[in-house]
């Protein structure tokens, strides 16, 4: 069985599994507080060139979310996300389990526009209908639910548009690496690192066992985070674990060569999908692809790959997700192109 | 520097690390529903003979506290615990961020007493005055954070008056392998799952990098509880690491095995102290253990050893805290004793 | 100046303020435990034929929305509503402050559909899908925030929709009597009754100093309310008050009568405004109208009436609303129909 | 039955009555931006020389306390309490609804001292401990539950300590009438607005229908307060009943006048239950008694005089509450002094 199904199937790079065993009986403080995490942090600052930036390390994604969110508004304020938005979809309520609401606006490819930020704000009487929840932060993923990536244009936009409306920027980039090293791509670590007020370097997709690297670069949301991080239940005890990974795919840039090697093989399966005619829901450049396929033909492919179905198109056919990884070795490509050939 | 700071200084047992190296390249579906949790449970279900209770896995212990605590109660519901109950101090209001009280008692040698519940019950008017929360759930802790043991009486004491009254009782296991082989103790696991409601086994604090297996006996409080890990961010995408783990320590009973020898190094350490004339906060059967020092030895010690001052005791003396674990080298206790007696 | 502001521009009808001062001096125990909040109770039960309901007088709308959503849903579980619903939009995220997401579906004249609320149902998985929000309380409003009005059928569609699919259905009666007493309306209050799960009777909006006549027929939504009540800081201490203003309009059905006033004046509006040619956003048949003038007017008329912009329809035109009620006087409407004949 | 159960058992003092008679039929605006509210705050803003403060006005303490508390606190920061205070004991967890821990020291006399709070903020790591709470926000009330009063030099104490370790005070003042009457009371309006940083003048226990005059006085507390109400459901429709009645007991200090009744009633009954030779639970200068007595008499009494039983005290004894308002007569008291006596 090949797996398209996701990009965290398995367990973790190399290079990061020889870390862990080397390191395993060496004794360390827990909860964040050792020197791998501070290794981590100053790499981190240094390769986003935020040397002012606070580093914590997470578990996972929603965790982050959840406590970033949460520890950035006032009771009434709310979050600003796109539809598709995976705060708003895919994360069972936990924003509003933390007492905020998460206002959407319609996606265009999966991203969030700054008209689309302008409209909301608007719409709610600019923050100061107290009737109303009060918009103080904007969510985005780059690169987006969809698989889709922001321009550097795109960005700036939004930032500048939060600014100017006095909201808070945060980025989640659970697949940052796929983002930044897909082809076209202009934004660097240092432009998110200035056009953000927080974001995260997702490890759990591109080869770590779990992770996620927050850096926090507005001073006002700075303060009592590692409070934030325990009461949301965030703060793992081993915490060096987190750090020692982080640490280790710093090196060599090792995770945008993850990330490369995800992209390329979707590349390859995008290029061999449209040779062979297939329609697509969108036109990601990253390693998610969305193709629509027949039903038949679905039920076929499942007897050798796993990969998700993502929504039904017609009577007949259906979209599904072919997820890459650092993870994906070439022939399950080729494999998977044979058999969408037959 | 000799560690006694706490039982998650180190990463894995040897053969947690080795699982973990061996499957690093197979191939799952996330979030829990791989084949490795899928059998973890099964054997967890079978260790402790209750067939019929739902396994989940979670990362951490204020996580798993905070998940079980909210999935169970409506929300003008409270818990009773411990005045020294890790969710009462040590989780940074934790159980408060998801809306409910925690009503305490005053502990004897860090237990609950099933007449210290009695009495919070009924001063909350039985869960029945409308102007005071409704004790609901009752969280316990064996060993407790002073390291003691509840007996096999007290257990089923409190068991029956929560029955009795109506209250869930759950059990944080963070270091039950310890309190299960300590010297005398009569709980089985069977009796665990038998008096408990909801209890977890903890892996953070035994040899695991994280985790724990909470195991919920209780009918009424199973439904949608993968909806409340997901929403509290608990849902680890990788799971299977957390069931390969689990499933790797319940073969041979290696989970007691790393408990008991965590006691056994804590037992010589405590024969030591108790020989050279040392008080203790508390006469403690596991691994955790609370002599008083002077300020000025204390000084002297953190020199080479790492460990926690607990609780100042006088102008010159305080209690210290020393953790031994799976990984404490019968050495380092040496090398401790040795110190303590210049 | 007259006031087509809203409903809630003046204080109570002469019969509410006639008893309140009758029995100011007379001592009543708190909290709503008064022979006034019983004999209101017990004349809503008759009314609506549901001898078997639970009543109970909350200050005020967000207030019963809130306290009855929270105290129906498990954490992971939200409300469906109409995304022009008021606890959607115009309560400041009343409703996840407790935790819970609200889930959207197009209003259709400012009404949820049976429809909508499948779809919305399917699209989380039928409850069951662990990584969205599970719906499970239905909230409507009659008349809805468009003035307009559920029929008989939409109801008992909606109802039973709502059965199939394991949802609890509360109506929000804010302004329940303009909707039972308009033109061709044929839901009965014991309609009502039988088809929903909760529902209040609005007393704010209809005559009274203040107070919402919650009603609750469905068994497992009865459990702990006072609680609920009283944790939200909705427990008035002189409930009798709320009881005693209840008792009044429930005789001799004056409650209705308001309603039927503040509809007959209405309807003398909206015959006026199509005479003269005015466009409505929408039709509505109770006390809320939304007719469309153009901005020059808008200023002219609003030297001598108060009323509230709705939403701007062009550059030059803007939908505003006039708001009658049972204090509106006929020669306010003559003198507003004049001015709009200007 | 002559009434002693509490201070809202009655409606309300005449002059708010005729206020609200008079001005029935009058439409504003709702929500309180009308002109009542306007003057009111402006005449507590006049009468407590806090002309830059903000006022607003909620209908009930359990809702004052909850907007307050929740609309200061960051996720993880706890108020302090005396553990009698009202928001420990008698809010059902309103304020842990909101996500936040009551943190609680022992009560003097029912008083919170300057000494208990430093130990508290201490015991937390002085605010930076991550692994507990960050206490915050100091709350007391005055008068107690108890009906004890804080001297000026007391109140000083708190306010000082709480400026020094960088909290905020907030003072519930559901009897603050009584309190600033009491005999030998030195501590003045203007004290309290210097002293606090939000405090609330109590109506509904003081002659009013219902409602809390809030008072904020720190500038970093008064952004979105009003957002904050209408989350919490505490925002009034007729808000011009509260302004309207605060503006009518500000007149002449009608406020003071009726705690001042109050007060004269009850210390003829003290006077009288301590001649009797009655002992009392604690001695209060204001207008809540605590007599112990037996448990016959207590049955008898109840024939004809409603009351609280507080706490029992023997097999034999029972402490009672008896609680005097503007609305005790002086005969009522005789007449309770009278079967006293029998």
């Amino acid at each position: 069985m090949y797996f398209f199904r996701n990009d965290y199937s398995e367990g973790a790079l190399p290079q990061v599994m020889e870390a862990l065993n080397r390191t395993n009986l060496c004794s360390t403080v827990g909860y964040g507080l050792d020197p791998y995490c501070r290794e981590a942090a100053e790499k981190i600052r240094h390769r986003f060139q935020c040397p002012d930036a606070d580093v914590h390390f997470l578990v996972g994604g929603t965790q982050a979310n959840q406590t970033v969110i949460a520890a950035a508004l006032r009771p009434w304020e709310a979050a600003i996300a796109a539809d598709t938005g995976h705060i708003n979809v895919h994360e069972t309520g936990a924003i509003e389990a933390t007492g905020h609401k998460v206002c959407t606006a319609p996606h265009v490819n999966g991203k969030l526009t700054a008209d689309a930020i302008r409209a909301v704000f608007a719409a709610h009487g600019n923050g100061k209908d107290e009737h109303m929840v009060a918009p103080k932060l904007v969510y985005i993923s780059n690169a987006t639910e969809l698989g889709t990536v922001y321009t550097k244009k795109e960005l700036e936009d939004i930032s500048h548009t939060c600014r100017e409306l006095g909201l808070y920027l945060f980025l989640d980039g659970a697949r940052l690496a796929p983002a930044l090293t897909s082809p076209g791509n202009k934004v660097t670590p240092e432009d998110l690192a200035g056009l953000c007020d927080a974001f995260y370097l997702g490890g759990t997709k591109n080869g770590l066992l779990f992770g996620e690297a927050l850096v926090i670069t507005r001073d006002s949301l700075k303060g009592g985070f590692r409070h934030a991080i325990k009461q949301r239940g965030g703060m793992l005890a081993k915490g060096r674990l987190l750090g020692l990974q982080f640490s280790t795919i710093l090196d060599d840039d090792l995770w945008l060569q993850a990330g490369a090697h995800a992209n390329e093989q979707a590349a390859r399966l995008s290029a061999g999908l449209k040779d062979l005619g297939y329609d697509m829901v969108v036109d990601s450049p990253t390693n998610q692809l969305f193709p629509i396929l027949e039903n038949g033909q679905i039920a076929r492919l499942e007897q050798e790959f796993s990969f998700e179905h993502w929504a039904p198109v017609s009577d007949t056919h259906t979209a599904v997700r072919f997820v890459t990884s650092w993870a994906t070795k070439p022939e399950a490509v080729d494999a998977l192109l044979a058999a969408l050939r037959r």
